[in-house]
């Protein structure tokens, strides 16, 4: 995983991502924790991708999408991107 | 950008999103050496995109789909994540 160091637009797209995964997962009554769980992501690795404050990539978008029972598409759209 | 080293679907999924690439990218006649200049992407690091070869990043996507002039969500619909 890389740390963000993009332009205001990058920044913009991963807290874009970051707020479509959190309202899903508030949506479903997950916590953060249990998202993270449920993806096999670490827990404060999740907590950065919420924050826009990591570059995430595909397979860890689709492990978030499986565990919040959606698509990767789906999430992106989402969030706009 | 991380080396692949995930399960047998992880692999199916990076080169659906390769193809998918791909696809779209010969529809609008661009070389891969021209989309990867579009993109901004490292020409080497487009081709093992294309083939599945990489776990590509969101920012990268987002910038792959926009050389396009499509959109991340749109693109991975394509790929069916």
């Amino acid at each position: 995983m890389k740390r963000v160091s993009g332009s205001a637009d990058s920044e913009g797209h991963l807290r874009s991502v970051g707020s479509a995964i959190r309202r899903m997962r508030e949506s479903q009554g997950f916590s953060q924790e249990e998202l993270a769980h449920l993806a096999q992501i670490d827990r404060s690795h999740m907590g950065k991708i919420e924050r826009g404050e990591r570059n995430v990539t595909l397979l860890n978008l689709i492990k978030i999408a499986q565990a919040l029972a959606s698509e990767s598409s789906t999430l992106l759209r989402e969030a706009g991107l």
